[in-house]
């Protein structure tokens, strides 16, 4: 997708530093923290939100959820929050599927 | 887990309207609802939190967020905000893992 943000950053086109990358997902903070830790889990795969998931995404979406925790132990986070919004009413700001980690001081979202 | 009410829940122990039920998983109304919609997707095997995940776990965890769009269709919902808190500190009550889906007049949660 060529005018979607997650898609350049996840491509390597805004020079983000990632935190974590492999063959199928990048991590990295998010721009506007709502708490003092707030990374984002992307797929490098362009899903538009989880009402776009096909059968064929069920192992992306495991590994997806497995980097939380694995992120989380890495930033020294026992305790986090997880949220995926879906659609512009329930707060997803960009239109590629990514989960948000948040930990410490968490502020309201969406 | 003998002291686990979502042990007990999944496994019909508890009178429990499901809203949808298969192998793995078990769906039903939150009993304390922050949004118009507050469903729960509850794993069958108990896991305390998404730090106790295996790698075998891929495949439910997939699952399990696969089930979230899913569950939104069957309820007539196209947005929805998705939560899992893993630890007290970032609001979780019950320690089996659970996946929030809540739609509508969302307040504030933990």
């Amino acid at each position: 997708m060529d005018d979607c943000i997650f898609c350049k950053i996840a491509n390597g086109e805004m020079d983000t530093q990632f935190l974590y990358e492999d063959e199928t997902v990048v991590v990295f903070n998010d721009i506007q923290p709502k708490a003092d830790t707030h990374i984002l889990v992307v797929s490098k795969k362009h899903i538009p939100s989880l009402i776009h998931l096909n059968d064929e995404d069920t192992t992306l979406m495991g590994h997806m959820v497995q980097m939380l925790p694995k992120m989380a132990s890495k930033l020294g986070i026992n305790s986090f929050r997880t949220i995926v919004n879906t659609g512009a009413e329930s707060g997803q700001e960009v239109d590629h599927l990514h989960f948000h980690l948040l930990s410490g001081n968490l502020r309201p979202f969406g």
